[in-house]
């Protein structure tokens, strides 16, 4: 089966304690092995290893490769021979703190490291689904490259929750050869009825390919608290399979010939007209 | 009211007759003026004039401004002092085919000309929603201009159906200023249900605008059946009105003051890394 890959997403709770959040994201992750021999590949929500929250970020900051969440994460890669897309930790790099996404290899080395290049900055009111207000950039410092890791025949494009809100990493992704897109995601309870699918969706029709999210569990007790509702839509754009809100794990294969199907059928990739968007002008 | 605009969609039934098509949507056109009289801006479907179809196209066509349909839309916008997005027609110019849009202002001048820029060519299989096959690429010539019309203090970029795909357009006219887009489309069932309603919330909650569409009335013996569902959906990706399949008028107030509250509280244009999506290296 070389154009199938089977992946497993955590939707893990997430306490206070970050060793303990790792030693259970790693034991969950061996469990699913274990029961599902074909495992290939596990993806772990945003900020799996701590809280989201600002007052989080600075004391559970560590450096990639070498801190504690990164090593536990490459071991566990190598001891199950599977890869691992590690949802988010704050990276610490000098003075500067990083949301990144690492991504581990089979063998156990660092194949990708995406910082989150959207902060998320927003102040919703309270009429909009009780409204959220947030501010990333306040303490965090983004990231500027695109991240593309190959996994088996595939390439995955990674962002990280408000980086999905930005058609165009998802069209960069798209012409640079890929065929899923993760975005592991703590995506507000304000902003998860109005959009999380939606923009799944929308990735997923405007690129013809599979777009998967990862969600902490629901924590309604916490300060910041997750949408939940992990997600795998397909090249279709049709939601593949989704989870609730509580601690939930998804194990999914994923057929990558969907993606030629609907690409076939809709010609969309060669219909675009670049030499009329090259010669738009506007503020860009 | 400076920031509002009453618009109307007429989701037209469309016989073969193009005379008495173009007889039917003005009179349809005046009595909804008469009904409402605050009416500012009438939208007609793709295709109002004469049935959607390769052996139809050569034969209904016309010159822009000088043709029939045209005179009969520039008199009516005159008539009745409302701008009319006249849907679409098939426009010749020379020996080429064009599906052409056309904008007309209060005075009867023509302030809008969009030729559909993306070419419906497409071939999905019975399996899905009972396929479609259709090549406007063999018979139509595709336009290179994106196209924005000025409607009292509001910008608003016109596409037709397929150009709605193309999330690249969208965002050409979001960065143009454009607090609306206008998309008369004759959507094929096949497509409708996997699709519609989706491309609209996405170039919606991407864009933080109105996104309009209006499709011919449903009539499943005519050789291409059109979804229907003429639909207006909001800034913030609703759903804020939508017809049905068969021949149905919406009349609907727009409020153009949600689109700085979506933008204020949802700040993802000033969020937008250009620095980032311009360095990226892909085969455009």
């Amino acid at each position: 089966m070389p154009n199938k890959l089977t992946i497993a997403l955590l939707q893990l709770s997430v306490g206070r304690e970050v060793a303990l959040n790792v030693r259970r994201a790693a034991d969950s992750v061996r469990k699913l092995k274990v029961d599902n021999p074909r495992l290939q590949l596990a993806i772990l929500p945003e900020s799996f290893n701590a809280p989201y929250g600002q007052e989080y970020f600075p004391k559970v900051a560590e450096e990639v490769p070498k801190g504690p969440t990164c090593q536990s994460l490459s071991q566990l890669a190598s001891e199950l021979s599977i890869y691992i897309i590690g949802g988010s930790i704050v990276e610490r790099e000098g003075d500067k703190l990083y949301n990144t996404c690492t991504v581990w290899a089979p063998d156990g080395t660092l194949i990708g490291r995406h910082r989150k290049i959207h902060l998320f900055t927003m102040s919703i009111e309270p009429a909009n689904f009780g409204g959220v207000e947030f501010d990333e950039a306040a303490i965090l410092s983004a990231g500027s490259e695109p991240t593309v890791v190959q996994i088996g025949q595939q390439k995955i494009g990674i962002g990280i929750c408000h980086d999905k809100r930005f058609e165009e990493l998802a069209r960069i992704y798209r012409n640079m050869g890929c065929t899923m897109l993760v975005y592991p995601s703590a995506f507000c309870i304000c902003q998860g009825p109005m959009h999380w699918e939606l923009l799944q969706r929308a990735r997923a029709t405007d690129n013809q390919l599979f777009v998967v999210t990862c969600s902490p569990a629901r924590d309604n007790m916490s300060g910041y608290v997750a949408y939940g509702h992990s997600m795998v839509v397909n090249p279709w754009a049709q939601v593949q399979r989704e989870a609730g809100e509580g601690c939930e794990f998804i194990v999914e294969e994923i057929d990558f010939d969907m993606v030629d199907q609907v690409r076939r059928q809709i010609p969309i990739f060669k219909q675009r007209r670049t030499d009329v968007y090259a010669k738009a002008t506007f503020d860009l």
